[in-house]
């Protein structure tokens, strides 16, 4: 007799839910709204209901629910504990114990990139690792570290924010963390157009960037594959501020690989090579040569990982 | 009946050890030389030897060692492989498996700064954290980080390298490690040294630096202390180098605290002032105000920590 768990991804506009096997296999995955009204005081019990509704649909036995898992979009503490999740509009609670007293099943939460870099590391870029670092380079940065197959959550569930190193200590434009010159800054898809535009305006070379309407990421990456100068210099920078950034990672916890997601991740090899490239140029011999994966999952990977904190060895 | 471990720190030139109740009451320490020749072939026959003799000396029944913890200089894989230790004349080989056959006595090793931070975790200036980030500021700059208890060793043993973090990618002098603009050639006591000298080279005032013979670390803070204008532009470098580094190693981990050791921390609160001004200024409103404390074991940290490794709980 197979048992099962609950893989839960909460994202400020939907919910996305997975029922997987204790070996691993992903038996449905499905989506809800969320529903932030009153600060979002219906959201647990919405994935409640649902996780409930599965479970009389597929004519699980209630004894067979090993647990469920939860990523979040804000910092948790290791006792499953939000301190606000601001697309959601929660403050501080238990998330962890809210849903256990909701469903009756023992519950697991995290943030939602650590959660990823989890998904990941099982089943997707980082297969066949235990310890890995994840960056999601989308319309932020975020990052997950994990160690041993665990999630490093930190004391204030801050671990693997990566998106928030500081990279340039010239930058006047303060990021939404607070600081200033966060590698966010450059290395998000806005960022990377930021970076294009300020490129742009102070350079006076006909690049294929000056005829391109609404300039994206994509776009630069698509002029640099043209052998475009301008955009071959935007992604050497954006190779520099992440390699340099992921040598300082490795510094501290020295993972098997690391695994990068996220929309501008779609630009493939000319985005590894250009981290690559700098990584092993800033870094200690002893860390030399490590492994650079794409991610695998896309938006499965929050419901994977959740997953997996349930299904721990 | 109370049950024994030992803690080992092997050094260049000594080797100390302690003899630990299973209540982590130290009983005994003491210390035999390093005798490097024929590439260190009889320093774990020696530490074998010596932890023999005292068995016999305090009567203690094998049946109750519990095991012997090592810290060794240099990068050490989770199975107890060293990865060459240049100080010892090591090549590869399993140290844990080694010393398991010269004694009988199951082994845990680490690198030693990685083991010194275990330490200061459990008896030290870490007391009372179970995460914690130790800085050493000595002849080099060593560096652990202890999550949830545990050491992070590394895939490589290459974890918590503070030293070698990137800080200054104008620099033109190469660091031991192979890269340019580490951490430990500015932090480091040889480092703050060298920045003095070049300090006032470049610049005309007046200090009370330019009339100390053979300047050392110590002699920069004691300048600071009453107040001389280069002396303090240097410590508040230093803090700069040292909080702007840090910052970025929470932002990855997350830690409780910080530990800063070794000589140069002997200055105190001047120096703790000085990083806690920079690390606060460089790093996101979620990881603002960690503790930062000084080292409380000196050379002791050391054997603390390796018999904390076989005292896990």
């Amino acid at each position: 007799m197979s048992r099962f768990c609950f893989g839960i991804d909460i994202g400020g506009t939907t919910i996305k839910m997975g029922v997987f096997t204790e070996e691993g296999r992903i038996l449905h995955k499905w989506e809800i709204p969320t529903r932030t009204e009153d600060n979002g005081r219906y959201i647990l019990k919405d994935v409640a209901d649902s996780i409930n509704n599965i479970i009389i649909e597929r004519n699980i036995d209630r004894e067979n629910i090993l647990g469920i898992g939860i990523g979040v979009p804000g910092p948790v503490t290791a006792d499953g504990t939000v301190l606000k999740c601001v697309n959601l509009g929660w403050d501080i609670f238990n998330v962890a114990d809210t849903m256990k007293n909701l469903t009756g099943f023992s519950t697991r939460v995290n943030n939602d990139a650590n959660v990823a870099a989890l998904g990941e590391m099982w089943r997707g870029g980082g297969k066949g690792y235990k310890s890995i670092i994840m960056v999601t380079l989308g319309t932020g940065v975020g990052g997950g570290v994990i160690i041993n197959g665990e999630i490093v959550t930190g004391s204030r569930g801050a671990a693997g924010e990566i998106g928030h190193l500081s990279v340039n200590f010239n930058e006047t434009r303060t990021c939404g963390c607070g600081n200033k010159g966060c590698l966010e800054q450059y290395a998000s898809a806005t960022g990377i157009v930021n970076e294009a535009k300020k490129l742009l305006a102070s350079r006076k070379e006909d690049s294929l960037l000056r005829s391109v309407p609404e300039l994206t990421a994509k776009d630069i990456f698509d002029c640099a594959k043209k052998e475009d100068a301008l955009a071959l210099e935007l992604v050497d920078q954006l190779g520099r501020y992440l390699g340099i950034s992921l040598g300082r990672v490795a510094t501290v916890v020295d993972p098997e690989a690391f695994v990068i997601g996220g929309g501008v991740s779609k630009a493939g090899d000319i985005l590894i090579n250009a981290i690559k490239k700098h990584y092993n140029t800033h870094i200690m011999f002893a860390l030399e040569g490590k492994e650079f994966k794409l991610a695998e999952l896309g938006n499965d990977a929050g419901i994977y990982g959740a997953a997996k904190m349930i299904l721990r060895n």
